[in-house]
């Protein structure tokens, strides 16, 4: 179970936890951000405690409570300052500043933690006669505002419907090799579970140490070896899911043609058809040795053709991320230690500019995993022909390993630049091939300028990760000075420049981060209004009183 | 376009095409079939002659048909006994022996030929302004009455709207390898137009050569080489729909997290919704030399874990397919030719009967294609080393060539069995591995235990296609005397018993045929009332008067 005093309640991850970087190589990598950025960076005033933080006081009645208290049991209803907060807001960058500034917009009348779905069922019966929203809480990492206990018009409160109890492992069936969870389970003690047994499921989104099974099923998630293993849209077999009329729950079976998929109704749902409690995935023998290894491209062009050919030749890799010159030459910057005397990694580097990798360069990230070893060998040795033949430069493993020792770690840096007075947000969408490049050019194009006008100025960059056969997923990071005072307005104004040349490039407004409040704006123009209404009479016909998750996707 | 007049109208497949059998094949085939069914099979009545069939006039009023005509052209509307018999039904067993008979329960009031997007939505628009049904029909080769003209309660009559005229190619990408069709395009033109051009889409139902891309969606359809190329739901990357409320057209990106995926409503939805008209879908180079090849397996048992062992390496296999004992004897009487004086096969067998493969052995085909030669010879050799690890006896390339040789042929077969008495029907299921078996064994007894009661005896049969990770597809033939008169209460019998088996099996009434009319009234158990409720929700989003196909699906 995620425990989550051990989290901090106003950033990302674990307490204790921390970029761990020496001072020297935070001090040069302030300089040299700062110097980017047009402005001397240094700690600001320190974020509010939480005691600091003025909370309404809760306004259930208490026979709700009571009711509620025989539902969930009495620690399954919590009202203290501690839960009220960390369950009213994930972990959006938005999310990051009212929490500093302890300036929460809406926050939970309760958190109730149901341990069955008897009592997942009758939080539902009583919110419904109470009048109140519910807002299913998994790891709370969602950065689109998907957890926020807004209410409908006329609802008197929300409750925050933590389901991080639910986190059994119910049946693992070894000749189907599928494996069925209650899905309040976090990823570490779902791959816990399985690794005990001899099998993965393979599902490592970035959120992975503190989001759960359901939230991964509830934002159509991938993760960060979802090119080998398929995002958790092709993990899922069958789930169960509690609405308000009733429980739903599609059938054990591989494949269907049934008329349309419910699965995929259940995928992306984001909590505003019900409650997802259990859920059936396909899982993998654990994989025996990982290996990611580097390499280098001349222009991102060149790099995007490399991995296209690779993905084209439907090589069972796990993963392949290729950054742009723009994320290559940051991420560079971020691992210069200047206390180091040797530096092989530079000493590498200059021997490639000579061989034409200079300025410009983009460093690509690919790897393989498998039970069977031989499988990842002749998937690497295959990759990376087909890459070097195609313009790469071999890198070898060296950035493989720094990458899976340090592929939970970013966010961490992202609070410590907050800490600074620099915003980091991250974008993302999916584009067909023909239309990659172009659409990387005007959406970099686009936060570089909404970062300027918005902010006085900002880096910006991208890399390609999750390929498909016909396209790929753009993910953007914008790095910009923070105006204190206008925090939220400035994260909004560049928000939706950024968006709307998403959708003016033609891509989705989300490849993997789903929808919840900041993306709902956009819903229209990608689904059509049809399509949205659609729907919307799916969630009349599942929570015909709108108690589930109001405010979100639709 | 299909030209519907060069095929049967009350049979499978295309004038002058037959079994290709030799008289004597057939004498001995009819002694073999009759003994094993316990009475001698002869050729039966007649059937009646389209002429014959006493059609009720066409009920449309002037202005309605003048509207149609405005809309679709003189050619686009038509109404002859021809035209409205041929889009009556699909091509199900009982379709066919209504056919026979001459007894359809029920045809259309006209069939409409709309040749550009405009004027579907016109058909639709006049059809809800005149009270009529509309009922695409694309290749018209429904197994399920998905085509039937049916009305809702009040409605004047049905329209069916025929797609084929909608056959182009619109646009190719090469780049994303991607291909937008109009969706009224047949299997062959599709795949002439992508061969021209040096690609496949790989989709190869059994109705391949009188289907089409709509068809293939509306009904999520999976082709002989899906286990390589996916279905139709993992081929198609986005499409346009025109419903009653309007156009619903996805985005054409390779993934999206934007909500649940709207293209999955769309799949599998059957007509009821709207009328697909166009569709992008993913493609890939063509295939330079399929391979295919037999092995046997000692029992079925045996075959399928070394099928399951295939599917969990994720060989890149494009099709297994695994017959159980009854059906690889019974596949063995169909190539005997008591004519031929060296049976090449039947030499074979006789020295895999003294390696153990003698009664209750099973028959796999396998294969591999791809425009990679290399990768099509590596695939092959390790998934011959697999099944032969898990004790297949290989048979060398010759099974391969005479199934490619008649993959389309076998329907053909059906029609023949019934001029003599004799019928074919199918059934489909997918289960998971752990399941399998059980099902398997449950099921062929229902089919026999059916065919015994309702039709005095019987065969049955079963093979295993399309595997995934967690199960495989299993497909049920049963073959039975068919008492003149009684035809449809006969058929109608045993698919209730043999429904019932599947869904007590813990599978699914459809793995790929779809719902129609014959599998509805056990939607709602698979589905559960609720699943049922919001795709009925759906449909009232999209077509709020009910003109959509009614009666089908849901």
């Amino acid at each position: 179970m995620i425990a989550r005093e051990s989290l901090r309640w106003n950033g990302w991850g674990r307490l204790g936890e921390s970029t761990q970087m020496t001072r020297s190589r935070e001090a040069a990598l302030l300089a040299e951000l700062g110097r980017r950025l047009g402005r001397p960076l240094a700690r600001g005033a320190e974020p509010v405690e939480l005691d600091a933080i003025r909370l309404p006081p809760p306004k259930l009645a208490p026979d709700v409570l009571a009711r509620l208290r025989a539902a969930c049991g009495e620690d399954g209803v919590r009202t203290s300052a501690f839960e009220r907060v960390t369950h009213a807001v994930g972990r959006s960058l938005p999310d990051l500043f009212r929490l500093r500034r302890g300036e929460i917009e809406a926050v939970p009348e309760a958190v109730v933690v149901p341990a069955e779905e008897g009592a997942v069922a009758a939080v539902l019966r009583i919110a419904a006669e109470a009048n109140l929203a519910v807002v299913p809480f998994g790891g709370g990492s969602s950065v689109v505002g998907g957890v926020e206990p807004r209410t409908a018009a006329g609802q008197a409160g929300a409750l925050s419907l933590d389901t991080t109890r639910l986190d059994r492992l119910l049946r693992l069936d070894p000749e189907s090799r599928t494996a069925t969870f209650q899905a309040g389970i976090d990823g570490p003690s779902l791959e816990a579970a399985l690794a005990q047994r001899g099998y993965t499921l393979g599902h490592f989104p970035q959120s992975f140490e503190h989001s759960t099974l359901g939230g991964w099923i509830a934002t159509r998630s991938v993760g960060q070896q979802s090119d080998g293993y398929g995002g958790i849209d092709e993990l899922l077999v069958c789930a169960r899911v509690v609405t308000p009329a009733g429980v739903i729950r599609t059938l054990d079976v591989p494949r269907a043609a049934s008329g349309p998929e419910l699965n995929q109704l259940l995928l992306g749902s984001e909590g505003v058809l019900g409650v997802i409690v259990e859920a059936t995935v396909r899982i993998r023998p654990s994989a025996a040795r990982p290996d990611e290894r580097g390499m280098l491209f001349r222009c991102f062009a060149g790099g995007v053709a490399a991995v296209r050919e690779v993905a084209r030749a439907e090589l069972p890799v796990a993963m392949m991320r290729l950054s742009d010159a723009a994320e290559t030459e940051l991420s560079l910057l971020l691992r210069h230690d200047p206390a180091r005397r040797f530096d092989p990694t530079a000493t590498a580097l200059s021997l490639a500019e000579r061989l034409g990798y200079g300025a410009g360069r983009c460093a690509l990230l690919y790897g393989a995993e498998s039970s069977d070893a031989r499988k990842v060998s002749t998937t690497m040795r295959r990759a990376r022909n087909l890459l070097a033949r195609n313009g790469g430069l071999p890198l070898g493993r060296s950035p493989g390993r720094s990458w899976r020792r340090e592929r939970f770690r970013t966010p961490y840096l992202r609070d410590w630049l907050l800490d600074h007075g620099v915003a980091v947000d991250t974008m993302e969408t999916a584009l067909p091939w023909a239309r990659l490049e172009a659409g990387h050019d005007a959406v970099v194009c686009a936060l570089r300028s909404a970062a300027a006008t918005h902010a006085g100025s900002g880096l910006a960059m991208a890399h390609l990760s999750h390929s498909y056969l016909d396209g790929a997923c753009l993910y953007f990071t914008v790095l910009y000075p923070v105006e204190a005072g206008r925090e939220i307005e400035q994260w909004r104004a560049i928000k939706r420049d950024t968006s709307e040349a998403i959708l003016a490039a033609g891509g989705t407004i989300s490849h993997h981060h789903g929808i919840g409040v900041d993306h709902q704006p956009w819903m229209a123009r990608e689904k059509g209004v049809l399509g949205v209404e659609a729907l919307r009479a799916v969630k009349r016909a599942f929570d015909p009183s709108g108690v589930m998750n109001p405010g979100k996707l639709l």
